[in-house]
């Protein structure tokens, strides 16, 4: 069994990570810290809990962590760099679903972050958890880099247009819907019910974190990428809604095929019959990327659809599966379960 | 492995019954039918399930079960009953999650019911699906009539309190708070969201079908049971919220031990700490009932609150543990899932 | 023309008093203050306001007031109270929509409120302002407690019941609904949207300080009155549906004439037809309270269903309601738009 | 005072004209038909106008109308047309809410709309009721044809940059996110709370009957005018949000002037400041557009920002500002109600 805990438990991705890693058979959930609810019962504050974990809520440090052999962050950005040496050092491996390792250029982090980083060293060596991407460089990885929830929905809708060269990537824009659990559990008056409910809106619109990390990674596979991100928040807990668009430079006859055979052995990328219009729902709770692709011959376009849950495929689900790729486990492991509709 | 199949698979009801039975160690999913979706792939219908079911929809016929062990009815009220016979006969086991033999009184099932029973024969046989007050008899059971949602809600609440002779038998009021999967999956103006959302209302004040149910279990335990019972519909999805009020006739100091004692065994109630306000959010997706009792001194009444999942500890996860017990199996196989918050 | 200012202006309630004020014909809204808003457009705020209000919120202080007629008091607790005693030797009228006038026994005010009352002298001259039972004491009133959102709905429900001597007056038990408005606005891990959408939860069972204050409200009409008041937080931004149940003394048979006798000349209090269930969307932005009158002739029990949307008929429009009787206009002055669905 | 007519008065659209209308100063509500409600009060259908109109529904007929200066149409496609040219001839006016004269290549209407026109006559005649565009034109019409509610929020966000020529008239993609009422009031399985809540997805990408409208429209200003169209469908009842992008020709910098002054003069289009991000909550219930317009200087790209109430300066708000012009009233009348939040 690989021991495991988590660093900042009380936020929704550390709640939804104990909710899958308690149903994970090859794991068994040692520690979970909070500086703020330290000696507190993790079921009195999750009473969906009850009876289901027996854990305290612990004062983080690296003694806490001493059994594990994989911890967690589940943490406000800027936390994991400060503690990653340390741990690594102690033969503890690492997931950081925050963001301090995800841009492999520091002065693009440090620019959008408003910090310096406090651990460039490791930077290079952390790899990006999507395994769609870097399944192999994962399996063997020390630390790994959890991907935002954005550019999950937004990379796997448009890796096999960029990947062929379909598309001119410099006309991309990603229009994305999301939920409001992906902004976080705390008392903050733009995340009131009577704020969000009942309404719609964009934010960020001049620039979004999120943006130089997926154009990081799609000029991986294209240096000439530019893309337009535009976020909105709407009144829904799960899920994200990616709506990409993209200028065809081919016709798009056969993308059906295209995206039906670049996913064909992903466990976790559904590509949906063509002409589908997927919904966040079908995916509430499941570890899974929903995408249908359509081709629009009037106005030459591509349109992807790609839906998640932003708090599974978009953050706990991904953090698993990158573990499991990393222990040698099945992939899957712990990861079955289906969506939750209604 | 027990082979079961659900006759009506189109409700919420029934395909939250897949997305249980699914992840069951003891059970294979045989068959599903649908008259109106005879043919089409249930993934079809449901895509949350895609990857997850290779099953088609079938024409219901008793041929259709043959292979079954089980059968559970997740249809309207009104067809099990024309069934129940010819199922029984071939050795076939029943979960009836409609109400055609949840009341012992034929006249009062149809005066409420509005039909001539089809089956009148079998309704003393049929065994009130409710493990905390039938545990034995539903092992043996050939014929289980899954409770109501409501009142599962209702009667554990007030279980201990009567049981114990703690209230006045005539003064017990239940006032529920439902959300609208329980009006199941279907195309009715009075369920659209622009008509059900942002509101609250009671419904059938002047009588609900879950009334004489509630009353016929109660006065099993005190005949001289007289309840009220108010159902509102909420602006949620899932989960019951009962409210049960009752007078005491003795104090009620010692009730909060007397509820943790009455439960102690029992795996899927959760009595919660004194003084507690449980939400149903935190049961969602849950086989649980969770139940907080308040005493009130000024007014000399007992006031209980307890929540559960409509269409799991309500219904399609009430029908599993009920299939537990009649097969042997651990009450709790295949009904671990804790709930999903947010 | 009626000079008014709003004292708190950046709460809900307050954001409600400049939307109906704006329409009111026989007022000007002179000022608006927030002290930590103090300087900046309000419809900077709140931009559905932008083009309709011309103001800056100011600091508060009595010379901000100076011009008024009247003042609103859409602050916190124990804010009113400090300030009352000046503006009214100024010659300024006062409205408050908060608790520091609405209880005349300033002992239980204080035990509920935690607070030391700094102006007890005034609590004997202030008026609750509910028309239905004080109108003729609020044409001539000074000094306007406006009663609680949740008052309003339990009172005007069981008025005509207590009044005709119907009911046990031992016998009252309220649950209640409330939208999340009812909160205010504010950072609130508790009000945040994925903390409280789809999900139902009481609180404040054991006791909420709107219980004294209908407490002693009908005692007024019958000292022996005892009541349960229940609570519950509801998924949806404005409304309160009241479940109010008593037990009978007299047959139920004419209590629908009753109730019609009863509140025919009130312009806000609205009796539905015989066997309705109101719908607190119904009365979504208008001053009416909808109510229905169940008899319930096997427990004997009456059940009456009232809806009110708390912000206007719980707050802001009762608040302009009992303006209007202050200084001799049309009581429904400003007040006639209707509910606004869907 | 006009005498006005509202046909098929039982949708969303219907009672909202009702709404509205009540507190028009310049209007009377002679009648309102309904083939399927005919004889029953208008209140008993929508509660919420309970002694706010005394009309019933009447059954549709020329004789009905016959004291009308102006009929509205808010009947489904394929109605109005049929009946406008009697009315017409009668002197009496029309609004037509639905869509079928707002196209004038009837060809193309044909074939989206999947019917033969049965009033070709009229197309040329009807004027599109878009006051931003078409303003004198509507004061002397005697047929407007309401824009639709995804049209209205699109054209108004591009029209500046197309009529300014800042844009490639082949790169406009419009990324619509919409309420459900604008589906209309119905039974539907589609639009059950159950099916909708809790989820976003899009739908008709590969093409939806607002897409030849707007396309049409907008090339009265650029015949080269070629444009994506995305409709999504959101959680929320009221409310459009328009995300419009398009490649930018010329650089953005004075593009927030250049909106400003566009719509200097125009009563219900509101340019938001500078980096604005316009939520739908803030125009609901309210005849206001709001815009705010971003220039993305590395991608060279337009993003507007548009939100209105679909029922208001999407629908019925749009309706009446349209009357208030054929009948020389000042365009504002009865529409000066702020939006309604929270």
């Amino acid at each position: 069994m690989i021991k495991v805990g988590i660093v900042g438990g009380t936020g929704y991705t550390g709640v939804e990570l104990v909710r899958l890693l308690l149903r994970h058979p090859g794991v068994t959930l040692e520690v979970i810290t909070s500086r703020s609810e330290a000696g507190k019962d993790v079921s009195e504050l999750f009473p969906s809990l009850r009876g289901e974990v027996e854990l305290k809520f612990s004062q983080p440090s690296v003694e806490a962590y001493q059994n594990c052999d994989l911890v967690f962050f589940a943490t406000p950005n800027t936390t994991a760099m400060t503690q990653a040496e340390e741990l690594l050092q102690a033969g503890i491996k690492i997931i950081d679903l925050a963001a301090d390792f995800r841009i492999k250029d520091v002065k693009i982090w440090e620019q959008w972050y408003g910090a310096t980083h406090a651990c460039p060293a490791l930077i290079e060596e952390a790899v990006y958890g999507l395994p769609e991407l870097n399944r192999e460089a994962i399996r063997s990885a020390r630390l790994v880099a959890n991907p935002g929830c954005h550019p999950i929905s937004v990379i796997l809708a448009v890796l096999p247009l960029l990947a062929n060269s379909m598309i001119d990537p410099r006309s991309i824009i990603a229009d994305c819907k999301s939920g409001v659990s992906g902004a976080g559990r705390k008392a903050d008056l733009g995340l009131a019910f009577c704020e969000v409910t009942e309404s719609v809106k964009a934010y960020a619109v001049s620039g979004h974190r999120h943006l130089p990390e997926i154009r990081e990674i799609l000029r991986i596979l294209n240096a000439d990428v530019e893309l337009v991100f535009t976020p909105h928040l709407v009144p829904m807990v799960r899920g994200i809604h990616a709506t990409v668009y993209a200028d065809a430079l081919q016709s798009g006859d056969l993308v059906q095929t295209l995206y039906q055979d670049f996913y064909r052995d992903e466990p976790f990328v559904d590509v949906m019959p063509s002409g589908s219009h997927p919904e966040t729902r079908s995916v509430r709770g499941a570890n899974v990327c929903q995408i249908a692709v359509h081709y629009l011959e009037q106005s030459n376009k591509f349109v992807v659809l790609s839906v998640e849950d932003n708090l599974v495929k978009g953050a706990a689900g991904q953090a698993i599966q990158n573990m499991n790729l990393m222990f040698g486990l099945d992939e899957a492991m712990g990861l079955e379960n289906p969506g939750m509709i209604p």
